[in-house]
């Protein structure tokens, strides 16, 4: 710095306004500290300002698959959109982190961000042993909280409920539930967190109106796309054994469920109802619109990234009381369009 | 590290490997080096650890608008895509970069990258200055390409031509334009980059066909969101003096479009043809299903990050002749489905 400010005629103090804070200076001032600086190859290292202002611009999200495979699903284009209303409050930028050799725990050690936000419904969360290892600020979003952590998700208990009772009051007694893997093979028994709570939110509801023990539910795990869901529909339509609902744990599960039954020249809802789940933009333009579970993606982003700013700020000002670590809920609420009606009755046996 | 080694009671480079590579000790000896680290107050640091190796892991990508906005049009989720595939194959971490008080340049000194995309259609283009400074590496996405640096793009005036000639080649005379905005008032004379070829392109297929002179082209700038695409839509439709076709240089506004027309009960394509650019997913599934070119914008996100890792590898041994940029051209392909069809003949005066 003080060989470029020589070079270039000027006090130390205006090289730093060149690079930091142009408008202070005049233009052909800072041109020419530009020129002084590029002829002596100085160049402005990242690494050198991050061990000066101890902050790197970035929060981390951490993605539970890798980057190209993670937007299939609409959900985290919400997500980022909501996290990105903080970003561009706060001036942040914003990193994804995919898993290294299929480990997030990987990820964290050579991740450059001031703090995580994690996402998903990993179990075994090694993750976040690695990033309480490296100290940092984290925030987890959906899955089951942890006491000691800062998190922010959906009532996921009573938005399923809401679906539920909608299905049930329309007379359907034989529901088909579509939910994500839980990549296990034990079924409900093995579900946790987001599934396990959705699973609970149905049972609740049955309860509720008294009907336990006459509703058949069955439950088909699916990989959360599009494709999936349509194969998925299409078996079971084809099986002939067929429910009244298909009460799918995802828009995208949904979309593809639709997709399916308009193949096969089915009546939705006049013959089977459909619902989703997270109100996807697609899900109002789908024929038959979806009726779906509307849960806010871009503010829980928002919620979250907030957290994050937060619990950064405390990290750094270690003398304020730290923030007690707050779990935050979202409602969601039923959005009721199209794709679900009453339940045939009696109820007609077609082809 | 010394202090970590002595307290655990074991070598450095024991230590050293339990933070790089702890598969090569046994589980114990890593828990004892984590164990003492944390007693002794022993936090790894990003920045120490840039310094030493040299790299951030992150390819920086600028975006021409904040993050909560960006996804408003899936075209950045499928470039992500493709970048994305190239972080999966060599592990890296993608930086998204909005401007700061509405400015790249600003954005570029205080981002932490190994490289940069560029993407988008701005004119000044300050950013790359910024970058130039800064003696980044970096690749432009679709834009006017520098002589000097690495671009990936579109064949924007093929591609353009194509769609042009299927709708001249079905009789269409009369054809609205909708594009989105130019951020200038000047009209085409305005226009550059992509807006400029894809405007080039409609004319030479006019050309080609001999028609200059018999068609009539109209032209309206939007924004690019379903949105707008509607409302210009319902207004061109309700005005009266209405196209045969709408070509538009964006999926999310022919999907406007498509609302648009449906909400005012015109018939697509037997009163009026409709055309897309990009074949987004939603593309596929819209009524009428889209006609549109499809431009393989994940390739064109893979070829970019790959041409960007190239020359971060280029940039970091100087002694290899530095990589001659190239000018990679994707070709675009025309998808034709339902939305397009012959012009009326006689020309039905409906309403």
């Amino acid at each position: 710095m003080k060989d470029v400010a020589e070079r270039a005629g000027v006090s130390t103090s205006a090289v730093s306004f060149a690079y930091n804070n142009p408008g202070r200076l005049a233009r052909s001032t800072v041109e020419q500290i530009h020129k002084a600086a590029e002829e002596l190859g100085y160049v402005r290292d990242p690494a050198a300002r991050m061990l000066r202002t101890r902050t790197t611009r970035n929060l981390g999200l951490l993605l539970p698959q890798p980057i190209d495979g993670i937007f299939a699903n609409p959900y985290y284009a919400e997500l980022i959109a909501g996290i990105g209303q903080v970003c561009t409050r706060e001036g942040l930028f914003l990193l994804l982190i995919p898993p290294l050799k299929g480990s997030l725990a990987k990820s964290v050690p050579v991740s450059v961000v001031d703090g995580f936000l994690v996402v998903g419904i990993e179990r075994d969360r090694s993750e976040i042993k690695a990033i309480q290892r490296q100290r940092m600020p984290f925030v987890v979003i959906d899955g089951d909280p942890l006491a000691e952590v800062p998190a922010v998700g959906l009532d996921e208990i009573e938005a399923t409920s809401e679906v539920a009772r909608h299905l049930l009051d329309l007379g359907h007694r034989d529901i088909q539930l579509l939910v994500f893997e839980s990549g296990q093979d034990a079924g409900p028994s093995g579900w946790h967190g987001t599934l396990l709570q959705r699973y609970e939110g149905v049972r609740k509801a049955i309860a509720e109106r008294g009907l336990t023990g006459e509703v058949r539910l069955r439950v088909t795990e699916l990989p959360c796309t599009r494709e999936a869901g349509s194969q998925g529909v299409r078996m079971i339509w084809e099986s002939g054994d067929r429910p009244s609902a298909f009460l799918c744990f995802s828009d995208v599960i949904a979309l593809g469920a639709l997709d399916a039954l308009e193949e096969c020249g089915v009546d939705v809802p006049g013959q089977v109802s459909v619902t989703g789940f997270d109100d996807i933009p697609e899900a109002r333009w789908a024929r038959p619109s979806l009726t779906t579970v509307r849960q806010s993606i871009r503010t829980k982003g928002r919620l979250a990234a907030d957290r994050l700013v937060d619990a950064i700020a405390a990290n750094r000002a270690p003398d304020e009381s730290f923030m007690r670590p707050e779990h935050q809920k979202i409602h969601g609420s039923l959005v009721v369009r199209d794709s679900s009606g009453p339940v045939q009755s009696p109820r007609r046996v077609d082809e």
